[in-house]
């Protein structure tokens, strides 16, 4: 079985306006274009077709397209926006862009894939998928990869549900993300400094649909908030149990000592003293004692020993 | 620009011993090799030819190869493995496989790769990348794309520090994982069905390195554990901060009421009344209404309403 990728050279620079269909037609020929192709987009230029572009702060930017913090550490802010997606900067980019001018998603990048599709039947008569791709980070692997963001026309997701492998096993919760794998065998191609926003996938006709059918969309692909164990940082998280609208992240390293101290002494009445780089706690047991380490956690500090009635705390890593 | 992705059909089935490269070598013949290509091999076929398939029990694999639980619920368990990956039942698989046994991952995948590497080179005098892949969820996403988990010879990321774009913006954070976008492309043409355990990617020859070099592996594409900002689900977290032992992932859905009035009832000797489905929690002010909020968080309960001196309890969602 053999797949092939192609990103075409030669696009031109986008403005708001722009027939992003007709432009890759223009760049693979009238029968460049095959029924089953998957054709991939970045959302960088399809953001910047449909005006997506904003003069000036990057910081409020990422605010507006925020829907909540998932998880900040000193200038990393992971963050779920307003398409549900969870990554860095809430999508927001300031690379390929006129300097001093940022890229946000596209509103609903799947009516976006929609829009493409349907122009690109209307230009030249094939059925294929589209997929608008950005670049994510994940939680637990460095460096990032092209993920699908809006999808049309397309299986987003391969099912195995009710099937068997070739030993009669049966392959229940295999659901193979096929729409991310295209996009990061898209950006294979198309890379990051070429000028290569357009990409065709050939060899996976099996997963487009027929024309006037769109299929679930990149949104079927997002874990529904609520859903996933990893909806906050380790010490969002608690700061959510503890109820709180204080801000971790606000201290990408450890909360400095004489604060700690400070609101230590304030929340719970009781004797603390910085000692050096540690923190002693006395007069403390039970549920008060718990409430000391919860919120020195929730500030970057950790136990470094206790007993019945103290607790001494030192700075913990930057991130756990 | 363009990549190839092909999977040869036809591989038998793989057991201890035997000899993965010669078999890749028989498949795609003498000349189906080229410099400069990528060869993805599925880390099933790699464990079974070292030999890592079990007889027996899955939950007692899991555990073995297991180094820290990082989220459970009910059934489903997200664990660092030996290998340092973060992945659902420690990448322990029962499909295709003999019923009644399961396929642990290699020991070191990025030796394994290396194996392969030399060995190839020794079969065909080619000098390729090799790319040992694994299928894994996502922290945020449905579905599971395939990733490397072993790599030789072979640019794991494509690093961008210290380049511009186009208009001069530099690309500081910007790294393409491009082993796990070769590892996802390979899914594609390999898939769950077909007996294709092996692929050949053709077209980035620029992250081949030179025989005798193999680059980082894929280990490098690992967060070292503590520095990411999801080393524990948001339960988990709690319970770390908490610094007990107790196991949140018992409970699937939020423990039972009666279980955890007798917890709070036991820890903070107050007033505790399950009132219907939710529990009322009088006579606890301060520091002590915090360890209440705080326990019940870690057990799937959460905030109903509280005043200064009580609060009152409900279920939470399933999985938060």
């Amino acid at each position: 079985m053999t797949l092939s990728v192609w990103a075409p050279d030669g696009a031109p620079g986008v403005g708001e306006g722009d027939d992003l269909a007709a432009m890759l037609v223009g760049l693979v020929g009238a029968g460049g274009l095959e029924d089953g192709d998957v054709v991939v987009v970045t959302s960088k230029v399809v953001a910047k077709s449909e005006g997506r572009v904003r003069a000036g702060d990057r910081a409020e930017a990422i605010a507006e397209e925020t829907v909540r913090v998932v998880a900040r550490r000193g200038g990393t802010a992971i963050v779920r926006t307003r398409q549900g997606l969870t990554m860095a900067a809430a999508g927001v980019d300031a690379s390929n862009v006129e300097p001093g001018q940022v890229v946000l998603l596209p509103v609903d990048p799947d009516a976006s894939a929609r829009g493409i599709r349907a122009r690109l039947h209307q230009l030249t008569g094939r059925v294929v998928g589209v997929v608008v791709t950005d670049t994510a980070g994940r939680a637990w692997r460095e460096g990032q990869t092209d993920i699908a963001v809006g999808a049309a026309g397309l299986l987003v997701t391969q099912s195995f549900a009710g099937q068997v492998d070739g030993y009669g096993n049966p392959l229940a919760v295999t659901a193979p993300a096929v729409a991310d794998e295209i996009a990061g065998a898209a950006e294979l191609v198309q890379g990051k400094l070429g000028g290569r926003p357009f990409a065709v996938v050939r060899g996976r006709a099996d997963l487009v649909l027929p024309a006037g059918e769109e299929g679930p969309g990149a949104v079927a692909l997002i874990r529904p908030d609520g859903t996933d164990m990893f909806g906050y940082g380790a010490r969002e998280a608690v700061m959510h149990a503890l109820d709180q609208d204080g801000d971790p992240g606000a201290f990408g390293a450890p909360m400095p000592a004489a604060e700690l101290r400070e609101l230590l002494d304030t929340w719970i009445r009781t004797w603390v003293q910085v000692q050096g780089d540690e923190i002693l706690v006395e007069d403390v047991e039970g549920p008060r004692q718990l409430a000391v380490v919860v919120a020195a956690y929730a500030h970057g500090w950790e136990v470094a020993s206790r007993n019945d009635s103290s607790v001494r705390l030192r700075p913990s890593g930057p991130f756990t």
